[in-house]
């Protein structure tokens, strides 16, 4: 479709992801030339005093407090949803059927059936529509594909993934609307094996069966005064946890690769450990989000004596986006990856360019896999993946 | 048992761990006060001009060249069994009947019903029985036990464990006899996942139910001129590869923790990695063999602006073994835990010691659930580790 | 002095440390509340078609072509000047007499007498006066400023620091204006010792004497088409480097800590490796940029068992700014220390503030330094930074 | 000369290198195929009690208390001295004029003036003569060696060499030989720079000139029931300490490269931390002998985007002496390097064979550095090297 000049944004959400995107609008001009600009039209919250405050912090134009009224204004061409993930579903199909071009943060949806129609209405529609997987983005996971998909690692054997983090560990902390159901669908897995499942179908392709494992370790936690965040403070009255702390699966991929994948919310010491390792017949990579500037690459073809795990610092010029930001070894940070994205649907969005960003197929394709681990717990057995 | 003077020891096998072995006893008086000394009596192989040379290299007084003879010698208190794991049972069982103490390669036989029948005969005549799980014996090792049973990591919520190898990456590696089920049994789940099985059992306790899965990627490997020895010469015939080149798998302990293992001979990188880590509700571990003298410990003691993992040098006179070495800093090798294991078995062996080594029983115990995650592999179900 | 609101800023210089700024102005309202806002008034260069193209790329309200003309707008309170080290002197002391508060790059003049005439201009002025020691203010710098504070390293005995990049190993690398003495004023030293010779006062204290040794690797390069930025097109034309490829020097503190400090841009491999090392009665400290977001420390009061170096990842709120960013483990970038600096400035205008920024005086005591070490190269001998 | 078989050893010395030498001796030829074995001949120490159990414990033959007799024994080929630095130069001396080869422990003597002697004394006797420059012989350090002699770091820039230990840095920690100048010669600068001096000239090369600093943090300790080894129990008593706990150069190398040089027993955290980094123009390597298997590399012949740091476990076929231990991954200790040196020592031996040792002449040239330092500390100014 054609790209309007500015890409006028409304967004719903501003909370951590709303932070984070309101940033990536509003910086990308300053890093990246774009033939159209973005414009932050208006941000929109249920609590107007809290929303006009981030619309002034964050830079937004101007702010509503029904996404009723934000999708049907003619001055928006794009709506981003960073809701809870309960009310994904409505805004995106209401927003696409008002004809807007639609991104969403992961998890796409609660259920692979809100998924998939919401991937179906707006391609009824004729929308972009992308899904937040932001981490793809990073110079490093670039170069990771980069190097998988010239040949340089070769038929892949083994794919590791985890996704480690430990704030709940403390059974004080709160029972926030990340650990109820109704609004987050899932815990650890949605929230975490999520991105290590796009990761993965990025990186080497589609799943053909998985069998999981998932454990709540503490049940029940004080019911915070605002369910918002992650900071919440902590009441005398306890409520249930009703997702899991953690997710662990074994995985087969269609290409004969073997996967291990592991999603915690209690693995003490690990804060943002989004890691994955690809073992190949050629070579082998291994990232950690908490250096998120370093690839560590081992490649089969060295000589003998000089085969070793190399530590790429991802930020030379030959590192996708790296020449964007600052000279060699001027790291960036977690947030710049979602300017990357960004960029990378603006630059798709153009009369006849390619997709480049991963869309509602790639997030209904993420859902399956993720529902298919949640029957395999349920049925104690492996689940094929495209039997869902 | 009483302990006779010195301890007089036969060994059955020359090769790889029959020079680890042979250098443990042979270093062990060097670096250890033992009150009962060692004596490197006999060594025993088919060829009697390897063995000859072995016996000579190594310091044995004497060869036998069958292993009937050296069991029923009378002057040897303890048989050493290092040979490929096919003809563990019998030599051990043999040895046993003869009234000599035993000591075993892992893995202790090629199935379950073979361990047990092993561990009843090594009962039955009284003799010490122990199985080389060598690395529960590095002083890292020693020292995340001591943390884990001191309660500094707390109740336990995750078991990662890992041992990654790549020697087979490259297709031409001949068929030794690792790679023949006749002679190994398993592939990387035996000889591999035995390691990790026992590891986690001696830090934190059984298992409850396992689901694996498990490949062999190159199915067909040159014909070496040679059975023995990783470093075979390859000829122009194939022969079939009849055991896996990576076996992974789900797990459930009692202590209610879970678990994610594999094992692997195709991960391209590593050499040696045989790696845990164990996340608690108080702190948390994480090893790695590649750098054997060190420990990654994280406390949630520690102030909160002060918490990381501390990369600990157990080479101090605080970490076990470690005194009886080398000044702080200066490392020890791989072989260093066969001196320490031997060490401890025979320390126990005084009148009225308390066993500190691994015996037959943890041979069974960790043959079951070795066995369990191949029938998991079969029945592509979760399987009860108590049930075999 | 009271403070205005907004604080009007107007800024010389547009390129990488141009870019730097700018984003900082942009974005510290977005993560910082701040009682004053900022408000990104003009940028000034000497290009018009360059300048207009940063100002609306960067956001600023307005460009000039004449800082001249700048400075005495009555609608800009602070002048921030980032252009090449020669013009600092000139604008700076126009700026302070015209009334404006500085804001200057580092290193703040070519040489320590006219650092200390922009300093008594400043202060005969009554403006604020600042330089941009930007690395002071990451948190995990913070960290170990506060370590040392508290008194949890003890008595300082060594000092570290090296500050290492690789840019011009290649012989083809242009002669940008950095590599020109009239511009730069000196290269390694002034650009990367700087650095470090500020870490070290602000982290333990002055400097009592050094001794250095300085070298060019390469003494002509070509001669570049543009004389700005690092990645200037190279010609055919060779010109003379005119500063040091390298600058070390040994260096004893004042309170009896000895130091060692090396500044290269042909250390291969490192790209932006400005690294410390603090080894003190009770603990050690290790930074190293290129990994920003952790520190290292070693506490001697950890019991025996578990002492070994931390690595902190300074991303918790219990870290300075940090909180003011994303969730712990989301690490921040080389920019982010732009905006904490500025926010330091800003926050100690306000009335009967104590000072908490880098200010001309730390410009002139880092200068003396660092010509106490060209003396020493010149004089092959010690000097005593306090005679100069 | 011709080699006698087997090469009869007689040592003196026999607490932390003396184990260390026998070690040695004991396991070589486990391990490694010599023409001309080994014979542990015997040991000699003053105290008989003490001489007599290490003889037994390390497995010599025999023993002796005074190194006169053992020095003329006509059954002893090789004269090993491992005692405090004092005592070096007489037994040298003797045992070279009585036509014994002496192999001696570094530092070679108190004074150049002393080393001079023994390699005059040695050479008229044409003995063997060797220094027990073990680091040398590490398989990291040999790929280093490898790496730079094929040209593949290109021209040095850069070498940057550090010996940090800790082991001083409580006050309470006695007065150990160690630590005083008429058993020891010197402290950290002898006993730690004499290591990071040799590798440097074994590595890139001899040394133009220098300068230095040096410090004692504390002056007076407990004086120690028994002298000897680094466990002495402290008393009431305080004496003097009269050797350095730290020294620190630079450098300036015959080839052109800068040199940077720190040796500490003060360095918080630091085990045994003999580190040393290169930078060339072609490429740069990077050791610590905390991690003494692995080396690191960095190659600008690698591709923009796969520039990294590579951490090559020096443990393959591909790497010096690592074929004769374990397979790849099974790391080796400390204790390794001196095997791999005297199997150098006594291959060179063997008729018609080219040096491959560090021999008197090296420990010579290592002496006159470390006392070109001390002289520039007295001075305070730069001292060429060969101008003693």
């Amino acid at each position: 479709m054609g790209l309007k000049k500015p890409l006028r944004i409304g967004m719903v959400g501003y909370k951590f992801m709303g932070t984070a995107h309101s940033h990536a609008y509003k910086d990308i001009g300053m890093f990246f030339d774009l033939e159209h600009s973005v414009q932050m039209k208006a941000i929109c919250g249920r609590d107007e005093k809290s929303v006009k405050e981030a619309a002034e912090k964050f830079g937004w134009s101007e702010y509503e407090t029904d996404w009723r009224s934000l999708i049907i204004r003619d001055d928006i061409d794009l709506i981003d949803v960073n809701t809870p993930s309960n009310a994904h579903k409505e805004i995106i199909i209401a927003a696409a059927k008002a004809g807007k071009h639609v991104f969403c943060e992961k998890p796409l949806a609660l259920t692979l059936e809100d998924a998939r129609e919401m991937l179906e209405v707006a391609e009824e529609n004729g929308v972009v529509h992308a899904v937040c997987f932001n981490y793809r983005y990073l110079p490093a996971v670039q170069l990771a594909k980069q190097l998988i998909d010239e040949g340089r690692i070769g038929d892949i054997h083994h794919y590791r993934a985890s996704y480690l983090q430990d704030w709940l560990v403390d059974p004080k902390f709160p029972l926030a609307w990340r650990l109820q159901k109704e609004y987050a669908g899932s815990g650890a897995h949605g929230d975490l094996n999520a991105h290590c499942v796009d990761l993965a179908r990025y990186l080497i392709g589609d799943f053909e069966k998985v069998v999981g494992q998932q454990k709540t370790f503490v049940n029940q936690r004080p019911i915070p005064t605002s369910m918002t965040g992650l900071t919440a403070v902590a009441s005398d009255d306890y409520g249930d946890v009703t997702v899991d702390d953690t997710t662990s699966f074994l995985a087969q991929f269609k290409n004969g690769a073997l996967g291990i994948f592991e999603a915690s919310r209690f693995a003490t010491g690990w804060k943002n450990g989004n890691t994955f390792e690809i073992y190949g017949s050629k070579g082998a990579i291994r990232f950690n989000l908490e250096r998120l500037n370093e690839l560590e690459v081992f490649l089969r073809e060295d000589e003998p004596h000089l085969q070793g795990f190399r530590t790429i610092l991802a930020t030379e010029s030959a590192h996708k986006y790296a020449g964007n930001w600052w000279p060699p070894g001027h790291t960036i940070g977690y947030e710049h990856a979602f300017i990357h994205l960004i960029y990378e649907i603006i630059q798709s969005m153009r009369e006849g360019s390619t997709r480049t960003y991963p869309d509602f197929y790639d997030g209904v394709k993420c859902q399956q896999v993720l529902e298919a681990v949640e029957q395999s717990i349920l049925t104690q057995a492996w689940v094929n993946v495209d039997s869902l």
